[in-house]
């Protein structure tokens, strides 16, 4: 063993809970032989969840091009045969082989080079066309999504942390953040020597977000010497699950204008919806040219659930010139991709599928919506599930309408002596369930569920959580 | 446009010369029509370079599982027909088939779920079995490779960056580079704040390293108030493509001790040999338990030059403690992972593939010697292209046995009032070729070329360098 060592301190200091000691001793268990189920992490193929089949097919046809060739060459040899046990449907469909062929043509020499530091081109027109068609921007109004501003990334955490590091310029700079939160943004703001500033969205409201709440928390802050540069908004919320609406995400515009800040959406939830309406930050913006937009969005999250690739992006809208130069803040974001070369080209593909789905009415589009449909249905249903469940628990209270994949219930009656932390120990231990206490997003007296278990399994925990807590809060 | 905002002075000022202004007028050219040659980055696959069958086999398989019953359904079906234009080669071996089978059951969900923070468990041991076959470390050595210090990473880099970002506490804190370096360790060191400390090896002495230029370098910046906490070393160099001589390895680990240095070992391109040996620093190391050594490697060099896809992994070796705290060093690198959630399946899974060659003398071992022997005997040759013209270029010299995939010659008959910077930019505009000039590596009148071209664009190219330099030297 070397002598000891001094280390960066602020990543000694740093906190991530949903990585902590409750999913660390989830693990543990599980080495031991028991059944744990994870739902600590919103991973929903660790799960069970499949794949989308459009992804993967196309995907797998890039890696190994010669394939492709090769695939309409066995489609005949199987058309011409009667002796076989495959089907129609073993083939893959002309539809993606042409596709296939078209992508790899637009990456050049394939997925094995290093791509431009931004990503492939081909993607970001892609994904500006994406924003353009989800947004209603039409080319005369001025709002276009520009390619030139959009960066792929190794997931949305890569993009959150290139933001941050670039916008923490000295210790007294501030970045506010929503209280529950996800602990990538405590983390990450902490790692880049900055200071967390909490604001706290309405919980009984639906966690809605007004002014009043805004204001206090910046005006408390600016009090203490804290130089507010940016406010982090995540819609759908995590770990909240809660979807934002209108009016909360125009308040959050205004008081970012007023107060000269930039907005980092957090949007990767955008797809999960279950009733209500994702309204995007770009939108709501509009033609105000003020204010500084980051958003986020990833692969990883939607029906598509493709956590493991890393895939992501982040566009960015008024980017504001830095202060003493020539350059904007998207010139520096492109210098700092420069130095780790690319995001991995399998999530660049990846986002290019999620923001170029098929259409038509083909078979291919037939099944997709087929898939796409199934998985949400089903996280749907599974969200009713748990929503019942804590009906039947007592003092336990869930707010929002409920989005991404998450479910963030407040605890009411926890006996004295007790906290959120001990009583998901005991209900990982009594039950198997992994949760994540709601102090690890900094609310106490909470606890996060990611609604991914197949039903049968919550069919089977989910008395078994109900009678666990009804004994618990007994003390 | 927004208001001007600070930013993050460290990202503002740090420079990164392989995607500089160099490439930067290449690309521009580019766009204009003209044919671009890129030398300036190692980037095979960009170049015309083949992926090795065997990864993007089984990579394209595990991206779409289905497949894997269905090609053994494909290959009766063949045998059974005569009526066909495919050949046995064109469906995968059983071989193949068989070790996806077990590849995809290892992943437990296949690539689409996040996996450990720091990585998938069984290529962490494969990794560690293949360090352990590489040194010749046996059992009772006490040397075995330990899977829980080692990290799957997006590529080298973010491993290089991942140590620095842990290792400097405070803005005295400084880290040692050989100069000429790979610039990812200047932008970096400068990114976290720390201080970058040069050190000379002997250019005329094929690189070596002595004790002297090391001593000296050291004592002149502790001097200056910097507290050195590690020493970078690059083998074979990058820039420079020099293979590390033995004598040298032990020179930096005996120094390393005297001033409780940790060694960063940037062992990328340890399969891109030429003649040469290489000697990792883990076996030169052999039971010195007072040194701490990162080692890095990567899928991106060697014969397999996948960049794209970002995979490569970290070993940590003789962990220090963490002042102040009964945590030590990968205890921390562990719980910045966690923030990061996990690096790209298809990465991990490819540096498994890298560190698990097929073996024995079945048909799919055969075409990946093949293969290996094909991209590495035509890298030599084109090396010796290259050098053949440096000796027809009036005042240019190479020094060292050529490892890696680079050349860097010194131009010592550049007219007065002219650069290396000027002259790599008239090279481009003259001949299309896009190098990277000695000074963004921090050595001037020198050049770095990566010899990646095909032979029929280096035929073609070289003598128009030759006769362009030629006359630029003679002002």
């Amino acid at each position: 063993m070397s002598a000891t060592i001094n280390v960066n301190q602020n990543i000694l200091e740093m906190e991530y809970a949903v990585r902590g000691p409750i999913p660390q001793k989830a693990a543990k268990l599980k080495q031991e032989g028991r059944n744990i189920i994870f739902c600590n992490i919103g991973n929903p193929q660790a799960l069970g969840q499949e794949p989308m089949s459009y992804y993967r097919q196309i995907i797998s046809l890039l890696e190994e091009p010669r394939k492709i060739a090769r695939e309409r060459a066995l489609k005949e040899l199987f058309e011409e045969s009667t002796a076989s046990d495959l089907r129609n449907d073993d083939f893959i469909a002309s539809e993606i082989l042409d596709l296939s062929e078209e992508i790899l043509a637009k990456t050049g020499k394939g997925l094995g080079a290093y791509t431009e530091s931004k990503g492939y081109f081909f993607v970001r027109e892609a994904i500006a066309d994406f924003i353009n068609r989800r947004d209603g921007f039409a080319p005369e109004s001025g709002l276009l999504a520009d390619p030139e501003q959009i960066f792929l990334t190794d997931g949305a955490s890569d993009g959150a942390k290139r933001v941050l590091d670039l916008l923490i310029a000295k210790e007294t700079d501030g970045v506010m953040i929503p209280i529950p939160q996800y602990p990538l943004y405590s983390a990450t703001i902490k790692m880049f020597g900055g200071v967390q500033v909490n604001y706290y969205p309405d919980e009984e409201h639906d966690w809605a977000l007004n002014r009043d709440a805004l204001e206090s928390a910046y005006t408390q802050a600016a009090e203490e010497g804290v130089n507010i540069k940016a406010i982090v908004v995540i819609n759908p919320g995590n770990p909240t699950g809660a979807i934002l609406d209108e009016g909360s995400v125009h308040e959050v515009i205004a008081f970012a204008k007023e107060r000269g800040l930039a907005i980092i959406a957090d949007e990767v939830y955008q797809e999960n919806l279950y009733g209500g309406e994702f309204i995007s930050f770009a939108r709501a913006l509009g033609d105000e040219k003020s204010v500084a937009l980051f958003s986020l969005h990833s692969i990883s999250k939607g029906f598509y659930g493709e956590c493991g690739h890393r895939g992501g992006y982040l566009e960015v809208r008024n980017t504001p010139m830095v202060a003493g130069t020539a350059l904007n803040f998207v010139d520096l974001l492109l210098k700092q991709a420069s130095v780790s070369l690319c995001s991995n080209t399998v999530g660049q593909i990846m986002t290019y599928l999620m923001v170029s789905p098929p259409n038509g009415e083909s078979s291919v589009r037939q099944q997709f919506a087929t898939e796409k449909e199934e998985v949400l249905g089903t996280l749907y249903e599974k969200a009713v599930m748990v929503r019942e469940a804590f009906k039947k628990m007592d003092g336990v209270e869930v707010f929002g309408k409920t989005g991404a994949m998450y479910l963030f219930p407040r605890l009411n009656k926890l006996p004295a002596g007790t906290d959120d932390f001990g009583y998901c120990m005991a209900l990982l231990e009594e039950t198997g369930l992994c949760t994540v206490n709601g102090s690890g997003f900094g609310l106490k007296n909470h606890l996060r569920i990611a609604f991914l278990p197949s039903k049968e399994q919550l069919e089977e925990v989910l008395p078994r959580w109900v009678e666990f807590h009804n004994k618990y809060v007994k003390g």
